[in-house]
Parts: C-alpha cells; sequence; structure tokens
C-alpha cells in the first residue's frame, strides 16, 4: 500500500473508504512521450504521482498548444477528475514528458468519498484552489510578461529540471509550450543567439549565459 | 433574513451556524463606480450579490487591466476571500459597474463552516470549480481567440446587459475590458466602422449592424 503515502489525507479516511481505494486504484507505468489523458474522452480520475514527469496542456481547434503545468513526484492532480467538479467545462490533455509513474483513483469514487467525507472535501477544495491558482499565475504571465521573459524563464526551468544547460528541444516544442508559433520562437530564439545567451544547434539549444537568461527573467 | 435566499445551501445549515451567519453578515449598498475590495489589501468575505452589477478584474505592475467576469443577482463570488482557500496566491479586484446591493461573510466565518460542514465545503468546491471553469475558458479566448472575434463578442454582451445599441463606452475602457491597449481597440473600432458595423461617436459606440458582428463571434 505505498500509494497510501502520496494521499496526504489517507490517515483521515476510515478504514472501509481506504478499503474501497484500495481495491479500486490503478496503477501505470508509462513511457515518455505517452498520452495518457484527454478530458473530453474520459474521466481518468484523481492521479497521485510516484515518479516521473507530466505535463498538463490545453489544445486549440487548430491544434495549437499551450502548457498549463507539469506533475512530478508526490503531486496530485485533480484536472484529470474534472467531471466531479460541478460546472468544469474544459479539455485538459495529460502526456509523460518522461518515463512515469503513477496511480488514478476512479472519479466516480472520489466523488463519493468527497460527498461522504469533510477532510476529502476540503483536500480537494484545496486540490482544485491550487489548480485555480497556477492557472492564474499562467495567465498573468501571458497577459502581461513579454515572449522574451517567458521564453528565459522556460528555457532556465528546463534546465534545472534536466540538469544540463544542453537542451533537446525543438522550436516546434517550444512553441507548444508558450502557446504560440514557431516562427516567433525561432526569431526570438535567434536574438538570443545574436546575444550570445544560447548557442542553437540542430536540435538542441545550449544555454551560453545563465546570468544574462537569468536577468530577463529576475 | 432575505439574504438566507440567496445562499444555496441556507437549509443545510445547523440553527447555529445560520445564526453565526445573521450575525456576522454585512449588508452594503454601493454606487456604479465603486472600488470593492483589492484582494492584495484584504480578504473582504463570500459575497452574495443581491442586485446590480459588479466587475472582477485583475490589474499589472503597470496598471492594465482584465475583465476576468461579472456578477449579477443570485452570484456568490469566493474569489473576494481567496485568504480561505489554501494556495491561492493573485490579485483580484472588483469593482461596482451600476448601483449595487450586496451580503459579505466574512472570510474567516465562512472557513470554520468549510472546516466544520461537509455541505458548505462541497458548496465552496462548486465555487472554486465554477470560478476555474471561467478563468479556463477566459484563458482560451485570449489565446486562441482573434481581437476582431473578442471584441464583437463583448460589444454584444454589454449592447444585452444594458439593453441598448448605443453603448457609452470609452476605448480605453474597452481596452481594459479585454486586456489589450487602446490604440489597438481604436484601430479595430475605425476597422468595424469602415465595415459598416458600428458608428463612433465622443465617448459612444452604437452597434448599428448586429448581425454581421454576431457573424463574428457565432
Amino acid at each position: 500500500m505505498e500509494f497510501s503515502q502520496y494521499l496526504p489525507i489517507w490517515d483521515k479516511l476510515t478504514p472501509d473508504q481506504q478499503n474501497r481505494i484500495a481495491q479500486a486504484i490503478d496503477y501505470r507505468k508509462v513511457s515518455k512521450g505517452t498520452f495518457i489523458h484527454d478530458s473530453s474522452a474520459d474521466c481518468l480520475g484523481l492521479l497521485l504521482i510516484r515518479s516521473g514527469q507530466l505535463r498538463t496542456y490545453i489544445l486549440s481547434d487548430e491544434g495549437r498548444e499551450i502548457t498549463i503545468g507539469r506533475l512530478f513526484q508526490y503531486d496530485v492532480c485533480l484536472l484529470s477528475a474534472s467531471c466531479v467538479m460541478p460546472d468544469m467545462q474544459f479539455n485538459i490533455m495529460i502526456e509523460a514528458e518522461k518515463d512515469s509513474e503513477f496511480w488514478s483513483i476512479p472519479a466516480c469514487l472520489f466523488k463519493n468519498l468527497m460527498d461522504a467525507s469533510l477532510p476529502v472535501a476540503n483536500f480537494a477544495n484545496g486540490l482544485i484552489s491550487g489548480h485555480f491558482s497556477d492557472l492564474m499565475w499562467l495567465m498573468e504571465q501571458i497577459m502581461w510578461k513579454s515572449l522574451d521573459k517567458r521564453l528565459a524563464a522556460f528555457l532556465l526551468e528546463e534546465s534545472a529540471l534536466e540538469g544540463t544547460s544542453t537542451l533537446k528541444l525543438t522550436h516546434e516544442k517550444i512553441a507548444a509550450h508558450l502557446g504560440t508559433a514557431r516562427e516567433v520562437v525561432t526569431r526570438m530564439l535567434r536574438y538570443f543567439q545574436g546575444e550570445g545567451m544560447v548557442k542553437l544547434g540542430r536540435g538542441t539549444v545550449e544555454l551560453t549565459d545563465l546570468p544574462a537568461l537569468k536577468k530577463l527573467d529576475p
């Protein structure tokens, strides 16, 4: 029952509730690049991340993407169980950015627990508040922050996540994270290269002047 | 105790909880233009709207605005009590767009009720889910929808709210709603005027071709 460490309210559940979760919970191990969830097609349930890195994003009718957030070990994600929340109408995708392991608690069971248990209801409150706060942060970035700053912040974050200054990333991929067009990213990266902040290779971006990048995103 | 009609879970509260709300609830009547709330400065509490029209918006460091949503009669707003939600860090403003009346339940009392009452906790869940959904919708608009469509949709919505096709709105004000620059709005409105869709006056925008505007925002 290792998963219980990944569910912060485990100790506040009754033995019966714990049993129902233990019987219904699903464990999955997926490789990098696996598409995990499309909330228009199904309602996966509450995700408990054991390892790896997942990306949540939205998709326009024309196929443009923007990254909403990332999930790491010990993160709990309710966006994959949006059907349990009243008045939730939107379409969130989830994919594995690295080899990943996670558990999922079926949406209908989680909904039952929310309706029966005060700790679960308030736990869900905290999760959805956190998701709201992340989305608000992202919107402020998009609205008020210029693309050079967002790009610098994204490259620095990737570098920290991958533990390397040479990132394997196409311009297309970066554009999908930032919700903009590939051409715009290419232009900005060339400008960064001209300033000596990055060195562009075939499918790679090498960060060559971290202090200058950090200055862009203080 | 007229306010109890505006709080959907009133009947699910204990008499003691009802009493505590009745003693702590605050009623306010404000004129059009009154600034009501800045979540960086205080935590007003849960709002129950009795009449009028309120606008929630965010503000950039440079003073740019974008409208997040509108509140009308029977709406309940939790964004003005963001301090009761864990992990909520953002700054939301609220102002009256028309003469308005509302009640507020102090944030600390509402937090106590959430911690003690399952119906209140799940009611809060519904509210925050609704706010999340609205924000997601807005973000999709901003990301994927071109400004001409957003402007047409805004003018049509204003016209419906005000019950007139001649809107008293400066270009500045429209820009603040849409989160863009005044110059951009002026250019687009002139284009609309050239197409015969609007007629611009001093501080007014008259909608002269509703079908054409509706075609832009189907």
